[in-house]
């Protein structure tokens, strides 16, 4: 299958990276990009990620396949402007890495001729934004698909194809599943890491910590750096999963807590070699 | 100043690791190895990390300075069982990643012509034991040492001299602080590890989260990966300062829990900027 017709909303790094990865594996396609920034959509034409650009999303009524690569919370409105351009038979994908909320909210504004499946590649950088997209950005990465049960089949095997045209190796996850492995993967995760980060900043033996920080803490701190604009979406967007988690650590952690105040040694050893067993068996 | 008679008890892989850097920067030293393993005496008599070797402790009698190597609990008692066989004007250390209580309580047990010096090697591999040593694993390391107000100033200058002459970079901090600073450096991030690995293997999608660990759980299964054995007794021998650190961690959570729940999109941004901001200027 041929992409020929592509718009990217929303140029940063995913949606950069989009469009250089359609270029390089099929250089006849028409890539139009849309941002609203004006520096970033030069950008991407002085460096040839795409054929045009545009604020405007009129520019995508040629599209056959569009892929909406903005952060999770304006993912609906950018689909709601897009939907008077888009022609019949258009499939839709997004790039978010919440989905549950979005599938469901997208489909139910869609007309039943044009059609949205949501996408979450699990692909990045440390450093975000176009200035540091890459063509191979997707290659032999995961792509997890959210097709629901109203999902369109041609649709499902149209965003499969597109994605496995530039390299990803496309998985399929239910979207309220997702949501919760993803919860669990990365999000939790991230809400600690910051939680743990803010208490070393509160602690009054701050000045000293910094010089130590090779024992452990350099691990969160590198995922304390990624940006907050995007994260407090993710947050708020899979809010019912990621509460659902955070209960589950809190008691973890309640555990281990209540173990150490009573200096019970089986207890704790307990919880250490669980941890240490799920490690060593994935 | 020449460290001629060294005894190191406990051959793993900081003990092993001490014994080959003595013998790599001062060829002519006479080192004593003390281990309950015999295997592990084997090996270090074969592989020349040491001159001599026992399972008892009399051998340490013709020693000036000792390295006590064994994990935190053992500490105390390890000191206990040498004080027969340590001759006058003796400097004792330790490595043991906890400071206070072991400092407090050897110091009580010592008379006065026998000094402790506690130290704590920021150094290690993420795989323990003698056959792991390497006579370079404390070149460029901070050595923490943790004298008191009842320390000997010479017993001091002879440990500082002592992790100098193998490469360490030493740096003095008082035991009370050492521990909190360690509370949140390290012990307070294993704690945290360990507790959200465990809520990941309680949770119902467990399988499926296995698949997809890149997105930020890949972190925490290498802090997760330590010994249980060695990080109970560091939990448990630092029990008060870590309880404070979880206290203040569990605010935290806590606070972005809240806020989450809440959709408060201005408190959410203030605690994930708070923590970006940590990361930043350090």
């Amino acid at each position: 299958m041929k992409f020929e017709n592509v718009a990217v909303v929303g140029l940063g790094l995913i949606g950069g990276s989009v469009c250089r990865a359609i270029k390089k594996f099929n250089s006849s396609a028409n890539v139009v990009g849309i941002d609203s920034d004006k520096e970033v959509l030069q950008f991407a034409k002085k460096e040839g990620l795409v054929d045009s650009v545009s604020t405007d999303f009129n520019v995508a009524s040629g599209s056959n396949f569009v892929v909406v690569a903005t952060y999770v919370d304006s993912i609906y409105d950018t689909v709601e402007k897009l939907l008077p351009e888009l022609r019949k038979g258009c499939v839709v994908t997004d790039v978010g890495s919440v989905k549950s909320e979005i599938v469901n909210k997208v489909e139910n504004l869609l007309p039943q001729e044009i059609h949205f499946i949501g996408s979450h590649p699990i692909a990045g950088k440390e450093h975000s934004g176009i200035e540091n997209s890459d063509a191979g950005l997707f290659e032999g990465k995961k792509i997890v698909i959210t097709p629901s049960e109203r999902s369109d089949i041609s649709a499902i095997n149209e965003t499969t194809a597109f994605w496995s045209s530039i390299g990803g190796e496309v998985v399929r996850l239910d979207p309220i599943v997702h949501d919760r492995v993803f919860a669990y993967v990365s999000h939790l995760p991230h809400v600690v890491a910051y939680s743990l980060i803010n208490s070393v900043a509160s602690s009054d033996v701050v000045d000293d910590i910094f010089n130590y920080s090779g024992g452990g803490l350099h691990d969160y701190t590198r995922i304390a750096a990624s940006s907050p604009e995007m994260w407090k979406s993710i947050f708020l967007q899979n809010r019912d999963s990621l509460l659902e988690s955070i209960k589950t650590f809190k008691l973890n952690l309640e555990k281990a807590e209540s173990a150490i105040k009573n200096n019970d040694l089986n207890e704790l050893m307990h919880i250490l070699e669980n941890a240490q067993k799920l490690k060593l068996s994935n």
